[in-house]
């Protein structure tokens, strides 16, 4: 294992450190409970909206706390669900009285603490919780870690958008109910190249030979659909592209892609892979109104890359072409 | 060899098609000269900028193309100078009539062929051009590919600050004073903690053992001060600050700092490390006054990272703070 660390078992904490003297003008990190929330929380008459999960999948989800965006997020150990103190925590530094969305994607652990959370803050503030799964996953229906889709790169663009209707002064209900429209929109699907290594487990999570990939991965190096041969970009994009469209109607909405790399594959690849699906989406006559083309829900030093496509309307590309001031996502500010 | 690619010899064409699709609302895509410009190229009075370079290094710099940044960048084969005619037709795109400055990484290939298509561009349009020459490395004196150092980080700043400051209506002169100033005042060094493969190559252009990593490594992987065994990240950020303190005075002065991941390393372990650096800047009475951290001077899909302190001044923050609307770097638009 060769990594940048110094005790495996603190790197969520040391990077956590990191990420307050690289960002400490904007946010604020709360080491003990382990959250990322904005400088300014709470912010009164505003919808707080909270998000975590497993650390590893960075910028998710601390790099996307700022204006616009999330008010915190709940960083989990390595690919391991935040607990309920945590994110009870997180709940109540971000609480301005407007209520709090909760942004959770499908993972058993996640979903059950999570509620936890929520019941406790409701009984110890009050605070009116709301949540929303994120399942877009299409690669499986049941996996390890996971009852139903697992939850992937649609998370991304239910918090920038719903962040923005948020900051416009959205309430709670108008906000879950939007939350719920990008997740009904979105779907996913990812391939892996190599494994990686969670650091306090010290070898590759996934064991995969030398000219194989695995079609469907999750983002813990959770089995997919299929393992095959390596195959060439053009075979890879069409392996992502067309799971995704036989589930969901892409036609006649403007569409936001998001070509993601999982941590360990160049840009320069990515680009390659972005080619190849823009094509194959032109073919099919979806198209394309906005993009993101980079590493945003990572899997470590994973090499391969995920496709999301969200079927949107003019209000959500309103809404995310909205000011945006996060470490991870930035514009507009 | 497990990459996302068509045929590994197209890589780079493959990857600007994708480039194009991606920034097309943007950006102009040249696939025969291999360059990328700003769609509203040529911009009449305005002193442009154009710097390139072998791919591979992504963001860098294509991704560093539009508003308040590049005018142009010349993409040449994976770890491969551009060439002069690449260069010159990216420089005739652009030059608006206030002349043009080329920003170019201390590499024998890259210098000499940037010459070669000012002297071209010169003699055919009578373009006004100036040439900055970025030699940010401390690791080593001469090295493969390059007599003096080597050029890396700094080039980032370059292209932010005087992007900003050509954005203001400065003359080509004040580009280029303003440009050397940021040169001088920069200095990057970086560490390898697993080698990187070019795709034509096919295999890996370093052998590092599996508990090895190479301090002072070049961005192609050329060698750098030592080999030694792999060491905790609060170790190989020593390694990193004292050869840069070592060769510049950067107490009193407000310091830009950028931790760049080479590639392959997770944003997790680059805020472990950035938390160690600050550490040892706050130590040493630098003043941290902005910073990156993240993949911005990349070598494909190589673990490591880099570190670059720019010694700056009030002007140059108030350039670095400016707006700027590139895929690889954007805020305040």
């Amino acid at each position: 294992m060769k990594k940048l660390l110094n005790d495996p078992t603190d790197v969520v904490r040391d990077s956590l450190r990191g990420f307050a003297a690289a960002h400490g003008d904007r946010v604020r990190v709360d080491l003990d409970q382990r959250f990322v929330c904005r400088g300014d929380s709470p912010r009164p008459g505003k919808v707080a909206l909270v998000s975590g999960g497993g650390s590893g999948h960075e910028p998710l989800h601390a790099g996307f706390v700022g204006r616009g965006m999330l008010d915190a997020a709940c960083c989990g150990e390595v690919f391991t669900s935040p607990v309920p103190d945590q994110i009870l925590a997180a709940t109540s530094a971000v609480d301005g009285g407007a209520g709090v969305l909760h942004i959770v994607k499908n993972y058993t652990g996640d979903v059950m603490n999570f509620e936890m959370a929520a019941e406790l803050a409701a009984d110890a503030d009050g605070t009116e919780i709301a949540a929303v799964i994120v399942d877009d996953d299409v690669a499986v229906q049941d996996s390890l870690y996971t009852a139903g889709r697992r939850g992937v790169g649609t998370t991304v663009m239910v918090e920038k958008i719903v962040g923005a209707a948020a900051e416009e002064g959205r309430d709670l209900p108008a906000c879950r109910a939007l939350a719920e429209r990008v997740v009904a929109g979105g779907r996913s699907m990812g391939v892996a190249l190599t494994s990686c290594t969670v650091p306090a487990a010290g070898k590759p999570t996934v064991d995969l030979g030398e000219d194989e990939m695995e079609v469907g991965i999750g983002i813990h190096g959770e089995p997919g659909r299929t393992r095959m041969p390596l195959a060439p970009a053009r075979e890879i994009a069409r392996l992502l592209v067309e799971p995704v469209l036989a589930d969901l109607d892409f036609t006649g909405a403007p569409v936001i892609a998001l070509v993601n790399g999982m941590g360990g594959t160049p840009l320069l690849e990515l680009y390659v892979l972005y080619a190849e699906v823009a094509a194959l989406l032109d073919a099919a006559g979806v198209p394309l109104a906005r993009n993101l083309v980079g590493n945003y829900v990572t899997s470590l030093e994973m090499a391969g890359c995920s496709l999301t496509l969200v079927r949107a309307d003019d209000e959500m590309l309103r809404l995310w072409d909205a000011p945006v001031d996060t470490p991870g996502l930035r514009w507009g500010c």
